[in-house]
């Protein structure tokens, strides 16, 4: 018997100790996949949105004219480029690091003790970053002097984007705290772009040409674009690197909502694109390309805020709506507001991104938040209202006390005869098309 | 030994609870990591299929003329929207519904009642629809109205491409039934939409001035695309997403034969442009471009139905049969059947859909299926036979019968003197390239 | 008792065979999802550096004339169609084949008995081969002959760039064996690309009217590029798909430094960019378009070696001495050595790959290598020396003897008539830009 015993806790403890082993071993090797599933989703997300800029880029050049194209591309490499170094030094410690009260970050100052964790979410994080500050290109191009842009993107992506950022997406935000949802950043990111921009657009003026006042009436005359094919490119650019944006926003690579987000995101945006085109068919007589073209990303910007959390006819009808309010709000800032807008951004990313956010409170139909139209009532509509107006007063704030301060002193605007020669000559020394007959598109 | 034996019984209960209590958690986490390596890679494929619309856009806008650049981007963009709305509400349901006889399917309209696999799985399978759908737009560039365009684009959506869909990737399909094997869609989407482009080249009848009557002998005249770094673009565009088409087919992130397809795929790509680059070569005396960008496409096509069966010497060789192929149909149909096909659509995804297909039933070799060069006779061959004449029935006759409808209701065809003028000012109101010098290319 | 010890027996060994069991399947479980993470890592950033051919054609014809465009597309579209036929054929072998002696692989050729693993390495080799290949082009561009850039482009793929290749990346190579470190190839493809393009450049000769003899002295011309959208779209493009190239570059999907490399990519194509832009804006008086393009692209190269075990502050100084590097090496190689390079590409890939390889000796940081600024000492510095020295004499060495040989029998260049009039219509008697006024741009 006792020869039985003890063979019997030779086993068990045998037993013990290899099971125990192999549970530990087991359990590292699933936490590495959690742990890899989330690095490759994330990366290759970042990398879609870091597309992104090739997007901007091509749609601000091709909405704008073939003499300022040299000087718009430059404004997209470098708003990423130096923004990504000012959002190494200070951007992304403002943003994620601890919190001061709720409203602004304290440590993490260029990215010191990074581990790998904290490597991968920068690299999500810059390229949101980047494009807060790559959308306030286009609603001053053709205008404004090459280094303020230089200045005034590097604070943006320095300090006006990652502090109402700190508000909503670190956890322990102000915004953040009370319930404000904005999932992928109509708010955070769109809106941020587009109320700097109108700032901006403000204090900078029209284009030279643009509104001409006849008999003691402004009339407003249309610059087209130069060139419809990159600007095509350019929203279908977008809209691909949109799948990172909106989908890597659930920030982990085994969240089996990653569909659902990518599916709201189509249907968005295809509504947007149709209503678009609808709307100008009907206004204008004709189905306008470069309203259909922004009727997508008004699309796309309006379900960034509610992407994970509207149904797929809820997403269609927030597209429906941002396509429609994208046509209304360009006509607005052009024909009634006399505000130049080159591509139409403070309506885009300003308007549709503000849709967006206040549609979390109408559409949302999730477990935690409900929705005015799912029974949520209008508390969480409140909410959202609550950031998007302090949002906007931020950022419109800061963007109007920073761009005077540049007015003032290094100048935001080159000069008239500059703007009629165009700005490739003036800022840039050089021609995007050499070789090629280009009339002067006053 | 009472007291032994009672902690021999604790612990053996103890082991057996906690391994129970992990077993679970493993069996948990282990089935949440399939799920998201499924996850990632489709919306990850789906996302790359999706910016093939860029690249079909680019490759069309390239290859025709200047004038049609904006009525062909706003076709492109509009076959993705209104189709993917299409899509949502009918398309899938009938693609993917239950099936009644395996000819079509009968629920899941407007995605109601989805999941997260559902929402997975349609956005792969929206991607692929849309495919279908912006083929037939290149054959029919520079002389189809757009509101024309518009109604049977949708309806490619919504039910042409579904049906024959149904038939071969439900899995209760009478194609799929019978041992069809087309892997991710030479004929599902290539060929459907070939064979669509096919009845509409015929009913529209070709462009101003292509077929000039010279001594009763009609003369073929080639009219030279536009922008040839915009159709090399969509051709590498196209490539680019092509991995997620083939590659993403698998269906499954954790299917370790994603690889070998990405190869095959690569190899076929190659194979196809060289061959068409040398056939033009011996042919016209010189290495076309246009034909050598088709040769790639060519390639692409021919091996989407086989690239998970075939090896990598069988994806040469079919590759170089569908670059030879290529370039002979499109200048059987230009040379000598008349029919005009800007691009070249009918030949690169209908005639190529069509070889790829058979070409299962000549080069597979896997445990399941064999070809005619691996042993296997000719009874896939003849299976691939049916399913590539009875598409070609569906597609063509059901395309035969929409464009007559719409050329006898709101009219297939724009004006002669818009044609001359360009869609652009016609449709659209606007031009491509404002500012640009470009002369009258009739 | 005797009941109880059968029981306790039957529960032991039922528990030991059930465990057993669970932990096999268990075993199997992780070691597929191991497996499958590579698998969709790899293969997804193989697609995105196949993209960067697509970057290539765009900056390569953005750089130079309307009149070469469908030439230069050609070039770049073949280099990877008859590459990726000669790696599957020969350069594989070469390259990762058993080693004889760490200097050449010698089995494999035509991938025979390849298996999955196999296949997924291949795709993720071949798009490297493409690219050293593809570089070439760049500086050989405006005047080569079509059939004799096939001829050298196969070759690259097949032999040149494999064995150097083999040296460095063949755990057998002798590089490698010595503890050169060249993460993602700064030297096995930037610079080989480089120097190949060096030997080529010099024995092609400038482009006509490139370098004018005014008073005995030789005056040197700019020839501005005609599509500086195009360029820009493909510096995007580029680093976009480094995104595959470096971080892909980890070989695994389960490497948690992935997000590590993605953020030192970033930080020195930004550093270089800004440098880039801010030293032309000193040198030439204003920020010039083309150096900031060609800047970002030197931080990128130059990272390359170095992205997995540099510090973020390393990848920026890395980053910033590219970019001054790029424009003192372009401005020297035109003006004082006067050797035509139309895109810069020595300057880029040879001369900042080199710079990229040394700087792995001096900003190495980690458990096993440490540069010279991290107390390492000369040690590494010295083995990157050796390893930058010895490609350059192979790649420099044999390019010059197989361009010479080129030369001697079908000949390296077009005829002056023809490079007046522009290959595109020389070598592929179409042009790029149909329908557009263009002038002469001698």
């Amino acid at each position: 018997m006792k020869v039985n015993r003890i063979i019997l806790f030779v086993i068990t403890g045998f037993l013990l100790s290899t099971t125990g082993l192999f549970a530990n071993e087991v359990t590292e090797t699933l936490e590495l996949h959690s742990q890899a599933l989330d690095m490759i989703w994330l990366v290759l997300a970042a990398s879609l949105v870091f597309f992104m800029q090739a997007g901007f880029a091509m749609v601000e050049t091709g909405l704008t004219r073939a003499k300022n194209a040299n000087n718009i591309l430059m404004k997209n490499l470098m708003d990423f480029s130096a923004g990504a170094l000012a959002y190494w030094a200070v951007g992304w410690a403002i943003m994620y690091g601890v919190s001061a009260s709720g409203i602004i970050g304290t440590d993490q100052f260029f990215l010191t003790a990074a581990d790998n964790t904290v490597f991968r979410d920068w690299m999500f994080q810059v390229v949101f970053a980047a494009t807060a500050a790559t959308i306030v290109s286009g609603a001053m191009a053709e205008r404004t002097k090459f280094s303020s842009y230089l200045v005034y993107s590097v604070f943006v992506s320095a300090l006006i984007y990652p502090i109402s950022g700190h508000w909503i997406w670190n956890s322990e935000g102000w915004l953040s705290g009370i319930g404000f949802h904005d999932f992928a950043g109509s708010t955070v990111v769109h809106s941020v772009g587009g109320w700097i921009a109108l700032a901006g657009a403000i204090l900078l003026g029209p284009r030279k040409g643009k509104y001409i006042e006849i008999d003691g009436k402004k009339q407003t005359r249309a610059i087209p674009g130069h060139n419809m094919p990159l600007a095509s490119l350019g929203v279908f650019i977008l809209w691909f690197g949109w799948y990172g944006f909106n989908a890597g926003s659930t920030l982990s690579g085994t969240d089996l909502s990653i569909g659902a987000v990518a599916v709201t995101t189509t249907l968005a945006a295809s509504a947007g694109a149709v209503i678009s085109m609808i709307t100008s068919w009907i206004w204008f007589k004709k189905p306008d390309p470069s309203m259909s073209l922004n009727g997508a990303l008004a699309g796309l910007v309006g379900i960034t805020a509610g992407c994970a959390v509207a149904t797929p006819a809820g997403s269609i009808i927030i597209g429906l709506i941002a396509g429609v309010l994208v046509v209304v709000s360009v006509e607005f800032f052009d024909k009634v507001l006399h505000i130049d807008d080159p591509v139409g951004a403070i309506s885009v990313h300003g308007i549709c991104g503000a849709w967006g956010t206040l549609a979390v409170g109408l559409f949302a139909n999730t477990d935690d938040i409900h929705g005015l139209f799912y029974g949520g009532g209008l508390n969480q509509l409140g909410i959202q209202a609550i950031g998007v107006f302090t949002v906007f007063a931020w950022a419109f704030g800061v963007g109007l006390v920073l761009f005077l301060i540049i007015k003032k002193t290094i100048g935001l605007r080159v000069s008239e005869k500059e703007e009629l020669q165009g700005l490739d000559i003036g800022e840039h020394g050089s021609e995007a098309y050499a070789g090629f007959q280009i009339f002067s598109t006053q």
